[in-house]
Protein backbone atom coordinates (compact mmCIF):
# COMPACT_ATOMS: atom_id res chain seq x y z
CA UNK A 1 0.00 0.00 0.00
CA UNK A 2 1.77 3.35 -0.82
CA UNK A 3 1.34 6.11 1.94
CA UNK A 4 -1.22 8.76 1.37
CA UNK A 5 -0.28 11.89 -0.69
CA UNK A 6 -0.43 15.16 1.18
CA UNK A 7 -2.63 17.34 -1.00
CA UNK A 8 -2.55 20.77 -1.63
CA UNK A 9 -4.14 22.81 -3.90
CA UNK A 10 -3.06 23.31 -7.33
CA UNK A 11 -4.24 25.61 -9.87
CA UNK A 12 -5.00 22.77 -12.57
CA UNK A 13 -8.68 23.24 -14.41
CA UNK A 14 -11.39 20.93 -14.01
CA UNK A 15 -11.40 19.78 -17.42
CA UNK A 16 -7.92 18.32 -17.18
CA UNK A 17 -8.51 16.63 -14.37
CA UNK A 18 -12.02 15.24 -14.84
CA UNK A 19 -10.03 13.77 -18.53
CA UNK A 20 -7.34 12.47 -16.67
CA UNK A 21 -10.00 10.67 -13.68
CA UNK A 22 -11.77 8.99 -17.01
CA UNK A 23 -8.48 7.91 -18.85
CA UNK A 24 -6.70 6.68 -15.66
CA UNK A 25 -10.23 4.92 -14.37
CA UNK A 26 -10.73 3.22 -17.78
CA UNK A 27 -7.14 1.91 -18.37
CA UNK A 28 -7.20 0.70 -14.78
CA UNK A 29 -9.99 -1.94 -15.78
CA UNK A 30 -7.57 -3.10 -18.10
CA UNK A 31 -4.66 -3.61 -16.04
CA UNK A 32 -6.49 -5.26 -13.27
CA UNK A 33 -8.20 -7.47 -15.59
CA UNK A 34 -4.98 -8.69 -16.57
CA UNK A 35 -3.22 -8.79 -13.28
CA UNK A 36 -6.37 -11.29 -12.25
CA UNK A 37 -6.00 -13.33 -15.39
CA UNK A 38 -2.05 -13.77 -15.10
CA UNK A 39 -2.14 -13.08 -11.58
CA UNK A 40 0.82 -10.82 -12.29
CA UNK A 41 1.15 -8.95 -8.99
CA UNK A 42 3.36 -5.83 -10.23
CA UNK A 43 0.22 -5.10 -12.63
CA UNK A 44 -2.08 -5.39 -9.07
CA UNK A 45 0.27 -3.23 -7.26
CA UNK A 46 0.16 -0.57 -10.52
CA UNK A 47 -3.58 -0.80 -10.08
CA UNK A 48 -3.22 0.04 -6.55
CA UNK A 49 -0.76 2.55 -7.04
CA UNK A 50 -3.29 4.40 -10.10
CA UNK A 51 -6.17 4.04 -7.33
CA UNK A 52 -4.68 6.58 -5.10
CA UNK A 53 -3.60 9.12 -8.04
CA UNK A 54 -7.07 9.01 -8.75
CA UNK A 55 -8.43 9.55 -4.78
CA UNK A 56 -6.46 12.39 -5.26
CA UNK A 57 -7.55 14.01 -8.21
CA UNK A 58 -11.18 13.68 -7.21
CA UNK A 59 -9.72 15.80 -3.97
CA UNK A 60 -8.50 18.19 -6.28
CA UNK A 61 -11.50 18.01 -8.60
CA UNK A 62 -13.89 18.89 -5.52
CA UNK A 63 -11.49 22.15 -4.54
CA UNK A 64 -11.25 23.43 -8.02
CA UNK A 65 -14.91 22.84 -8.40
CA UNK A 66 -15.54 24.76 -5.43
CA UNK A 67 -13.44 27.82 -6.02
CA UNK A 68 -15.02 28.04 -9.55
CA UNK A 69 -18.49 28.24 -8.06
CA UNK A 70 -19.73 31.65 -8.07
CA UNK A 71 -23.51 31.64 -8.89
CA UNK A 72 -26.44 29.37 -8.51
CA UNK A 73 -25.99 28.96 -12.94
CA UNK A 74 -22.10 27.46 -11.93
CA UNK A 75 -23.27 25.41 -9.41
CA UNK A 76 -26.00 23.83 -11.23
CA UNK A 77 -23.30 23.27 -14.32
CA UNK A 78 -20.40 21.73 -11.79
CA UNK A 79 -23.03 18.84 -10.38
CA UNK A 80 -23.19 16.82 -13.67
CA UNK A 81 -19.19 17.01 -13.55
CA UNK A 82 -18.89 15.68 -10.18
CA UNK A 83 -21.12 13.43 -10.85
CA UNK A 84 -18.91 11.55 -14.00
CA UNK A 85 -16.09 12.06 -11.56
CA UNK A 86 -17.69 10.48 -8.96
CA UNK A 87 -18.57 7.63 -11.09
CA UNK A 88 -14.82 7.22 -12.65
CA UNK A 89 -13.89 7.48 -8.96
CA UNK A 90 -16.33 4.09 -8.16
CA UNK A 91 -14.79 2.51 -11.70
CA UNK A 92 -11.25 2.84 -9.96
CA UNK A 93 -12.53 1.42 -6.50
CA UNK A 94 -13.85 -2.05 -8.31
CA UNK A 95 -9.88 -1.92 -10.09
CA UNK A 96 -8.63 -1.98 -7.25
CA UNK A 97 -10.66 -4.79 -5.90
CA UNK A 98 -9.82 -7.29 -8.42
CA UNK A 99 -6.35 -6.15 -7.54
CA UNK A 100 -6.63 -6.75 -3.92
CA UNK A 101 -8.09 -10.63 -5.15
CA UNK A 102 -4.50 -11.23 -7.17
CA UNK A 103 -2.23 -9.49 -3.74
CA UNK A 104 -4.47 -11.84 -1.67
CA UNK A 105 -2.76 -14.28 -3.87
CA UNK A 106 -6.64 -15.72 -4.52
CA UNK A 107 -6.19 -17.29 -8.19
CA UNK A 108 -8.82 -17.09 -10.67
CA UNK A 109 -10.15 -20.71 -11.91
CA UNK A 110 -8.11 -21.85 -14.62
CA UNK A 111 -11.60 -22.06 -16.71
CA UNK A 112 -11.95 -18.46 -16.43
CA UNK A 113 -8.69 -17.72 -17.40
CA UNK A 114 -9.16 -19.97 -20.27
CA UNK A 115 -12.31 -18.02 -21.45
CA UNK A 116 -10.87 -14.73 -20.40
CA UNK A 117 -7.60 -14.97 -22.52
CA UNK A 118 -9.16 -15.93 -25.32
CA UNK A 119 -10.55 -12.21 -25.89
CA UNK A 120 -8.01 -10.39 -24.29
CA UNK A 121 -3.99 -10.03 -25.59
CA UNK A 122 -1.63 -9.86 -22.69
CA UNK A 123 -0.85 -6.63 -20.81
CA UNK A 124 2.15 -6.43 -19.28
CA UNK A 125 4.77 -4.39 -17.63
CA UNK A 126 8.63 -3.57 -17.62
CA UNK A 127 11.01 -1.81 -15.96
CA UNK A 128 13.85 -0.08 -17.87
CA UNK A 129 17.33 0.04 -16.26
CA UNK A 130 20.11 2.32 -17.30
CA UNK A 131 21.71 0.73 -19.49
CA UNK A 132 19.02 -0.29 -21.53
CA UNK A 133 19.24 0.64 -24.89
CA UNK A 134 15.61 1.80 -24.86
CA UNK A 135 16.84 4.91 -22.32
CA UNK A 136 16.58 8.47 -24.99
CA UNK A 137 14.87 6.64 -27.74
CA UNK A 138 11.85 7.57 -28.88
CA UNK A 139 8.92 5.51 -28.63
CA UNK A 140 8.03 5.76 -32.64
CA UNK A 141 11.36 4.95 -33.42
CA UNK A 142 11.54 2.33 -31.69
CA UNK A 143 8.57 0.81 -34.42
CA UNK A 144 7.71 -2.04 -31.33
CA UNK A 145 4.28 -2.79 -33.18
CA UNK A 146 5.79 -3.44 -36.74
CA UNK A 147 8.74 -5.52 -35.02
CA UNK A 148 7.17 -7.74 -32.14
CA UNK A 149 3.46 -6.74 -32.02
CA UNK A 150 3.66 -4.71 -28.40
CA UNK A 151 2.41 -1.64 -28.10
CA UNK A 152 2.85 0.51 -25.11
CA UNK A 153 0.09 2.07 -23.87
CA UNK A 154 1.40 3.81 -20.69
CA UNK A 155 3.77 4.84 -18.73
CA UNK A 156 4.88 5.18 -14.74
CA UNK A 157 7.76 7.91 -14.26
CA UNK A 158 8.59 7.97 -10.81
CA UNK A 159 4.74 8.95 -9.34
CA UNK A 160 2.93 10.51 -12.68
CA UNK A 161 1.61 8.55 -15.49
CA UNK A 162 1.02 8.85 -18.90
CA UNK A 163 -1.63 7.00 -20.42
CA UNK A 164 -1.65 6.78 -24.01
CA UNK A 165 1.84 7.95 -24.53
CA UNK A 166 2.63 10.23 -27.82
CA UNK A 167 5.34 8.79 -30.43
CA UNK A 168 7.76 11.58 -30.01
CA UNK A 169 7.74 10.52 -25.99
CA UNK A 170 11.12 9.80 -24.94
CA UNK A 171 11.90 6.65 -22.27
CA UNK A 172 13.93 7.56 -19.55
CA UNK A 173 16.15 5.19 -17.33
CA UNK A 174 13.58 3.55 -14.24
CA UNK A 175 9.98 4.56 -16.55
CA UNK A 176 7.66 1.62 -16.09
CA UNK A 177 6.28 0.63 -19.56
CA UNK A 178 2.94 -0.93 -19.27
CA UNK A 179 2.48 -2.95 -22.70
CA UNK A 180 -0.39 -4.84 -24.70
CA UNK A 181 0.16 -7.22 -27.10
CA UNK A 182 1.93 -10.37 -28.08
CA UNK A 183 3.08 -12.71 -25.73
CA UNK A 184 6.19 -13.35 -27.69
CA UNK A 185 6.73 -9.88 -28.01
CA UNK A 186 7.00 -8.98 -24.45
CA UNK A 187 9.84 -11.17 -23.73
CA UNK A 188 11.60 -9.65 -26.19
CA UNK A 189 11.03 -6.17 -24.89
CA UNK A 190 11.64 -7.57 -21.63
CA UNK A 191 14.85 -8.73 -22.55
CA UNK A 192 15.72 -4.50 -23.90
CA UNK A 193 14.08 -2.95 -21.33
CA UNK A 194 16.48 -4.89 -18.53
CA UNK A 195 19.58 -4.83 -20.61
CA UNK A 196 19.77 -8.28 -21.89
CA UNK A 197 19.10 -8.04 -25.21
CA UNK A 198 20.69 -5.11 -27.13
CA UNK A 199 18.95 -5.09 -30.22
CA UNK A 200 15.96 -6.18 -32.11
CA UNK A 201 15.83 -8.24 -35.56
CA UNK A 202 14.00 -7.48 -38.55
CA UNK B 1 -36.68 2.43 -14.81
CA UNK B 2 -37.10 -1.56 -16.15
CA UNK B 3 -39.49 -3.85 -14.01
CA UNK B 4 -37.37 -6.62 -11.91
CA UNK B 5 -36.66 -9.70 -14.22
CA UNK B 6 -37.73 -13.09 -12.16
CA UNK B 7 -34.59 -15.19 -12.09
CA UNK B 8 -34.85 -18.50 -12.51
CA UNK B 9 -32.17 -20.61 -12.46
CA UNK B 10 -30.53 -22.07 -15.80
CA UNK B 11 -27.89 -24.31 -16.52
CA UNK B 12 -25.55 -21.82 -17.69
CA UNK B 13 -21.29 -21.90 -16.85
CA UNK B 14 -20.01 -19.92 -14.20
CA UNK B 15 -17.28 -18.92 -17.33
CA UNK B 16 -19.70 -17.75 -19.87
CA UNK B 17 -21.64 -15.59 -17.39
CA UNK B 18 -18.34 -13.95 -16.36
CA UNK B 19 -17.13 -13.06 -19.89
CA UNK B 20 -20.87 -12.11 -20.11
CA UNK B 21 -21.07 -9.55 -17.07
CA UNK B 22 -16.87 -8.24 -17.95
CA UNK B 23 -17.96 -7.20 -21.84
CA UNK B 24 -20.93 -5.71 -20.22
CA UNK B 25 -19.55 -3.66 -17.84
CA UNK B 26 -16.74 -2.42 -20.01
CA UNK B 27 -19.37 -1.62 -22.82
CA UNK B 28 -21.58 0.06 -20.02
CA UNK B 29 -18.74 2.47 -19.45
CA UNK B 30 -18.68 3.61 -23.30
CA UNK B 31 -22.21 3.95 -23.48
CA UNK B 32 -22.90 5.91 -20.10
CA UNK B 33 -19.67 8.52 -21.27
CA UNK B 34 -21.23 8.80 -24.80
CA UNK B 35 -24.70 9.34 -23.27
CA UNK B 36 -23.57 12.16 -21.12
CA UNK B 37 -21.20 13.95 -22.91
CA UNK B 38 -24.14 14.02 -26.00
CA UNK B 39 -27.02 14.25 -23.56
CA UNK B 40 -28.57 11.84 -25.27
CA UNK B 41 -31.20 10.10 -22.76
CA UNK B 42 -31.56 6.65 -25.58
CA UNK B 43 -28.23 6.07 -24.95
CA UNK B 44 -28.79 6.55 -20.99
CA UNK B 45 -32.08 3.90 -21.16
CA UNK B 46 -30.02 1.74 -22.73
CA UNK B 47 -26.78 1.54 -19.94
CA UNK B 48 -29.94 1.34 -17.51
CA UNK B 49 -31.20 -1.70 -19.21
CA UNK B 50 -27.82 -3.26 -18.96
CA UNK B 51 -27.56 -2.77 -15.55
CA UNK B 52 -30.52 -4.84 -14.81
CA UNK B 53 -28.94 -7.55 -17.14
CA UNK B 54 -25.62 -7.67 -15.27
CA UNK B 55 -27.54 -7.80 -12.00
CA UNK B 56 -29.67 -11.12 -13.16
CA UNK B 57 -26.02 -12.62 -14.25
CA UNK B 58 -24.83 -11.64 -11.04
CA UNK B 59 -27.49 -13.78 -9.27
CA UNK B 60 -26.71 -16.31 -11.72
CA UNK B 61 -23.38 -16.37 -11.19
CA UNK B 62 -23.99 -16.99 -7.29
CA UNK B 63 -26.34 -19.74 -8.34
CA UNK B 64 -23.89 -21.34 -10.65
CA UNK B 65 -21.15 -20.98 -8.20
CA UNK B 66 -22.86 -22.12 -5.65
CA UNK B 67 -24.17 -25.67 -7.47
CA UNK B 68 -20.49 -26.29 -8.61
CA UNK B 69 -19.08 -26.73 -5.31
CA UNK B 70 -18.57 -29.79 -3.53
CA UNK B 71 -15.54 -29.26 -1.78
CA UNK B 72 -13.16 -26.59 0.31
CA UNK B 73 -11.07 -26.86 -2.73
CA UNK B 74 -13.56 -25.81 -5.31
CA UNK B 75 -15.15 -22.87 -3.11
CA UNK B 76 -11.63 -21.20 -2.35
CA UNK B 77 -11.22 -21.34 -6.66
CA UNK B 78 -14.06 -20.08 -6.86
CA UNK B 79 -14.08 -16.84 -4.58
CA UNK B 80 -11.84 -15.25 -7.21
CA UNK B 81 -14.60 -15.73 -9.91
CA UNK B 82 -17.12 -14.06 -7.23
CA UNK B 83 -15.05 -11.01 -6.60
CA UNK B 84 -14.28 -10.35 -10.35
CA UNK B 85 -18.01 -10.42 -10.82
CA UNK B 86 -18.73 -8.34 -7.80
CA UNK B 87 -16.14 -5.61 -9.70
CA UNK B 88 -17.72 -5.98 -12.81
CA UNK B 89 -21.26 -5.20 -10.78
CA UNK B 90 -19.60 -2.30 -9.41
CA UNK B 91 -18.34 -1.14 -12.54
CA UNK B 92 -21.85 -0.89 -14.05
CA UNK B 93 -23.38 0.36 -11.05
CA UNK B 94 -20.65 3.59 -11.78
CA UNK B 95 -21.95 3.27 -15.32
CA UNK B 96 -25.78 3.45 -14.04
CA UNK B 97 -25.04 6.15 -12.04
CA UNK B 98 -23.70 8.27 -14.98
CA UNK B 99 -26.91 7.01 -16.84
CA UNK B 100 -28.91 8.81 -14.17
CA UNK B 101 -27.38 12.07 -14.57
CA UNK B 102 -28.52 12.26 -18.08
CA UNK B 103 -32.24 11.00 -17.04
CA UNK B 104 -32.02 13.54 -14.51
CA UNK B 105 -31.37 16.21 -16.96
CA UNK B 106 -28.12 17.19 -15.33
CA UNK B 107 -25.95 18.74 -18.37
CA UNK B 108 -22.55 17.98 -18.21
CA UNK B 109 -20.17 21.61 -18.18
CA UNK B 110 -19.78 22.54 -21.77
CA UNK B 111 -15.97 23.35 -21.31
CA UNK B 112 -16.10 19.35 -20.19
CA UNK B 113 -17.79 17.71 -22.71
CA UNK B 114 -15.24 19.88 -25.22
CA UNK B 115 -12.76 18.12 -23.71
CA UNK B 116 -14.02 14.85 -23.94
CA UNK B 117 -15.41 15.33 -27.61
CA UNK B 118 -11.31 16.06 -28.43
CA UNK B 119 -10.94 12.32 -27.38
CA UNK B 120 -14.29 10.21 -28.37
CA UNK B 121 -15.74 9.07 -31.28
CA UNK B 122 -19.94 9.62 -31.13
CA UNK B 123 -21.45 6.74 -30.32
CA UNK B 124 -25.03 6.24 -31.29
CA UNK B 125 -28.06 4.35 -31.06
CA UNK B 126 -30.21 3.41 -34.23
CA UNK B 127 -33.80 1.76 -34.07
CA UNK B 128 -34.73 -0.58 -37.20
CA UNK B 129 -38.05 -0.49 -38.50
CA UNK B 130 -39.32 -3.15 -40.56
CA UNK B 131 -39.29 -1.15 -43.88
CA UNK B 132 -35.55 -0.62 -43.34
CA UNK B 133 -33.16 -2.09 -46.17
CA UNK B 134 -30.88 -3.57 -43.56
CA UNK B 135 -33.67 -5.84 -42.24
CA UNK B 136 -32.44 -9.53 -43.35
CA UNK B 137 -28.94 -8.40 -44.25
CA UNK B 138 -25.57 -9.74 -42.54
CA UNK B 139 -23.61 -6.73 -41.04
CA UNK B 140 -20.56 -7.60 -43.09
CA UNK B 141 -22.29 -7.74 -46.32
CA UNK B 142 -22.85 -3.86 -45.53
CA UNK B 143 -19.88 -2.53 -45.55
CA UNK B 144 -20.41 0.16 -43.07
CA UNK B 145 -17.05 1.08 -42.21
CA UNK B 146 -15.77 1.28 -45.48
CA UNK B 147 -19.06 3.12 -46.99
CA UNK B 148 -19.66 5.40 -44.10
CA UNK B 149 -17.27 5.09 -41.49
CA UNK B 150 -19.17 3.43 -38.50
CA UNK B 151 -19.20 0.21 -36.73
CA UNK B 152 -21.97 -1.80 -35.17
CA UNK B 153 -20.58 -2.21 -31.86
CA UNK B 154 -23.72 -4.06 -30.25
CA UNK B 155 -27.37 -5.03 -30.95
CA UNK B 156 -30.16 -4.90 -28.29
CA UNK B 157 -32.65 -7.64 -29.76
CA UNK B 158 -35.99 -7.67 -27.01
CA UNK B 159 -34.20 -8.29 -23.93
CA UNK B 160 -31.26 -9.60 -25.12
CA UNK B 161 -28.02 -8.02 -25.97
CA UNK B 162 -25.01 -9.01 -28.87
CA UNK B 163 -22.14 -7.12 -27.94
CA UNK B 164 -19.37 -7.20 -30.55
CA UNK B 165 -21.33 -9.34 -32.89
CA UNK B 166 -19.75 -11.31 -35.45
CA UNK B 167 -19.59 -10.40 -39.35
CA UNK B 168 -22.21 -13.18 -40.03
CA UNK B 169 -25.09 -11.47 -37.53
CA UNK B 170 -27.98 -10.91 -39.47
CA UNK B 171 -29.69 -7.61 -38.47
CA UNK B 172 -33.59 -8.04 -37.76
CA UNK B 173 -36.65 -5.98 -37.66
CA UNK B 174 -36.48 -3.80 -34.27
CA UNK B 175 -33.21 -4.10 -33.64
CA UNK B 176 -31.72 -1.49 -31.56
CA UNK B 177 -27.99 -0.99 -33.09
CA UNK B 178 -25.34 0.58 -30.98
CA UNK B 179 -22.83 2.28 -33.37
CA UNK B 180 -19.70 3.69 -33.37
CA UNK B 181 -18.12 6.63 -35.53
CA UNK B 182 -18.21 9.54 -37.57
CA UNK B 183 -21.40 11.65 -36.98
CA UNK B 184 -22.05 12.12 -41.10
CA UNK B 185 -21.77 8.31 -40.89
CA UNK B 186 -24.52 8.17 -37.75
CA UNK B 187 -26.63 10.29 -40.40
CA UNK B 188 -26.81 8.00 -42.89
CA UNK B 189 -27.26 5.18 -40.62
CA UNK B 190 -30.34 6.21 -38.90
CA UNK B 191 -31.72 7.20 -42.69
CA UNK B 192 -31.16 3.45 -42.89
CA UNK B 193 -32.57 1.90 -40.17
CA UNK B 194 -35.40 4.44 -40.06
CA UNK B 195 -36.26 3.49 -44.10
CA UNK B 196 -36.02 7.10 -45.16
CA UNK B 197 -32.85 6.27 -47.12
CA UNK B 198 -32.88 3.16 -49.11
CA UNK B 199 -28.86 2.94 -50.26
CA UNK B 200 -25.58 4.17 -49.44
CA UNK B 201 -23.50 6.09 -52.34
CA UNK B 202 -20.05 4.49 -52.97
Amino acid sequence: MPAFEKIEYKPISVREILVEMKDISEFMIDLAYSAALFHDKELADEVVHLENRVDTLAYLLDMSAMLATRSPEDAEALVGVSAVASAADKISDAAADIAAIVLRDIRVHPIVREAFEKVEERLGCVKVVSKSVLVGKRLDGLKLEAKIGVNVIAIRRGNNWIINPKPDEIIEDEDFLIVRGAPGGMVDLKGLAEGSLRKLEG
